[in-house]
């Protein structure tokens, strides 16, 4: 896959030896001056000292630099985690000659261990030191934000914007402890576009609830999450407002790439061995969609039996049934295995066959479709397997 | 542990092959003219052909005879299990003498199949002819509705009620997909006093909902959950009416009985090799109190970390911090490890050191306490973790 590096963008990574240390852990991400930045956060009220000070900085400054970090989440770290993140912010801010409240700091990794100030401090100043804007330096920091990831997850695209070229790159980390309310465990993405912040920040949410807002490994809520959009504006261009056609195709890529870049997130989820497509139709309203799917996402006897390639789909047909939804009727209930109807009418479909729904289900790319009722209401979930490699890389995390 | 048969209490089980072959799976119980009969139904949409049944039958008449079978659960089978399932009373009421309308059926095992109605109208004449009212047919009864139990659950207390000795005998079953919204699985609690049905359903209601309604194993609510108690009123004493002496007494056993049943069942948990109490006490409302215990209960994460013997307290915290409650006050929050503080006032504590936390979930029995305001609200909710085996035993269910 081609990366486009991103005019404005010049991004260094490095071993700080933070918690691993065979390998980089430490990124740092800069924007040229004028940049505008749009962000969203967790919204697990424990937000780690990292996202509390992120917060601060973007509502009180224009950021230029992002510093990340994995191995370590600062979070659950009280007073004095706060203390070493703005340590971190003021010690970029000096190697690159800004302000602290310009550096916007990201962490993952374990949550309720101090972050070790002295290793990051030591190697601030080669990494801001070797800053480029080739390729090659997206691809070491998305190797380096990486916790139980397994594969690093970096995306680019091209937008022709009536003859203007327009790219986008973006990257993100994640395979566990996800749930994404507001954002995903980390994701950074960037475009040369000019694009002003409250026209920015709209693009991001409404893609962001169509993608990392619509995954989920384990349900677990990161104390983390976050994803940020930059738009640096190096390009020649009349800046792109809400409802113009720009407007309309920048936002189809962008939601497509931060689509494809939570997929893979899920594709890498903890011991995952299927990606599973769920989609939930026809609800009262949206919401009653989203109850009934991450009901049937989130179900470890669904998860278990997909991870065995058992058409049970009694399991299925039960966490419907328990979803918090006030008014579902079962007699409008229609379930679809990877095209093999199970359920038709609340009722196991007549035509269904154990052989039809065992070949269904060897796939290791399944869709799920749910119709619930007649509205115009869909939405689509992503998640993955339950399987005996996700208990062990969650048994045996820390050791 | 001491089996009391209830006076006017009558039982048998047998093997019929419903899909095991080489234990008993068929139970019937009869309780004599004039008893009592309570029961509390799952409220997942999707419930079993006899769950629908016996709702119809307790509604109509005074049940007499209760038909269980375990191996296959009568669930998402539509008209054709809904009329083999009143077939199956139709055979029990000409056995025994009685309406098909004072039958209950019960069943537990996979979804989605068709009940053997020939291998249970076959079985039924001689299980009918064998009803005893001796210990050993409560003994056998509790072992022949198992499924992924490994142990059957049984229990006995008596009540001195003013020089009079009143019996109470329950049994359950139930290992996985528990997440009981009413009932569980199946439980079955007899007793001779002598209990007019709306207070016998009084005292059911209240004891569910601290017992059975207070355990997860997966947060998956089944669709066969029933709870049944039975007063065949065979002593010589004055009804318990509410609001009385007696009520107290008889309510405070009843209860306590239920609770250990409950627990017996997260004991035998699914690969679980923990059993965990959570209590969630200060919250605004009982609702958040519970939201708080069963998002931490139900965490994956939570789940694994403690069957690792890992005292990573941070993902409690995640755990805590997305429990959808609107008012938590994260300075208020204080959790307690197996006597051991990790958080205090919304920060880990400064005395915590991680070997007394390696110390507290060493034990086999972990409790936590987590306070979140400093309301009088409490709710005490019992789970276990996550293991290697949860997933082998659900991957394998159906094979």
């Amino acid at each position: 896959m081609t990366v486009y590096p991103v005019k404005g963008i010049r991004l260094a990574s490095t071993a700080a030896g933070i918690r691993y240390t065979d390998r980089e852990d430490l990124v740092v991400l800069e924007c040229q001056p004028g940049s505008s930045c749009a962000a969203v956060f967790t919204r697990n009220k424990f937000s780690a000292a990292p996202v509390q000070l992120a917060k601060l900085h973007i509502a009180e400054s224009q950021p230029r630099v992002f510093l990340i970090n994995s191995g370590n989440a600062n979070a659950g770290t009280g007073e004095r985690g706060l203390q070493t993140a703005l340590r971190c912010c003021e010690l970029v801010a000096a190697a690159v000659d800004c302000k602290a409240m310009e550096v916007l700091p990201y962490s993952t990794g374990v949550i309720g261990e101090q972050l070790p100030l002295r290793s990051i401090e030591a190697a601030i100043p080669e990494c801001v030191a070797r800053l480029s804007d080739k390729a090659e330096a997206w691809q070491d920091a998305a190797r380096a934000i990486m916790t139980t990831d397994t594969v690093p997850k970096l995306l680019s695209k091209k937008i022709d914007l009536a003859g203007l070229e327009i790219s986008i790159t973006g990257m993100a980390k994640g395979a566990g402890m996800i749930r994404p309310d507001m954002a995903t465990m980390l994701a950074f993405i960037a475009t040369d576009a000019v694009i002003e912040q409250p026209t920015l920040q709209l693009l991001l949410d409404e893609a962001t609830d169509i993608s990392f807002n619509r995954i989920t490994v384990d349900g677990d809520t990161s104390t983390n999450d976050a994803c940020t959009l930059l738009a640096t504006g190096a390009l020649d261009m009349v800046p792109i407002v809400p409802g113009s056609k720009g407007y309309i195709q920048f936002s189809a890529v962008l939601t497509s790439l931060m689509q494809e870049l939570a997929q893979s997130i899920i594709r890498d989820a903890e011991g995952a061995t299927k990606f599973i497509t769920l989609n939930v139709a026809g609800g009262v309203s949206e919401a009653d969609c989203l109850a009934v799917a991450y009901t049937v996402a989130e179900s470890p006897l669904v998860k278990t039996a997909l991870f065995a390639s058992d058409p049970n789909w009694g399991r299925i047909l039960a966490a419907v049934g328990r979803a918090p939804v006030e008014s579902l009727d079962i007699g409008q209930v229609n379930i679809v295995l990877n095209g093999v109807s199970i359920v038709t009418a609340g009722e196991s479909d007549h035509g269904y066959t154990e052989s039809a729904g065992q070949k269904a289900v060897a796939e290791s790319d399944i869709t799920i479709d749910i119709q619930i009722g007649s509205s115009e209401e869909s939405v689509t979930v992503w998640t993955s397997d339950l399987s005996h490699e996700y208990v062990r890389i969650n048994a045996e995390y820390r050791t």
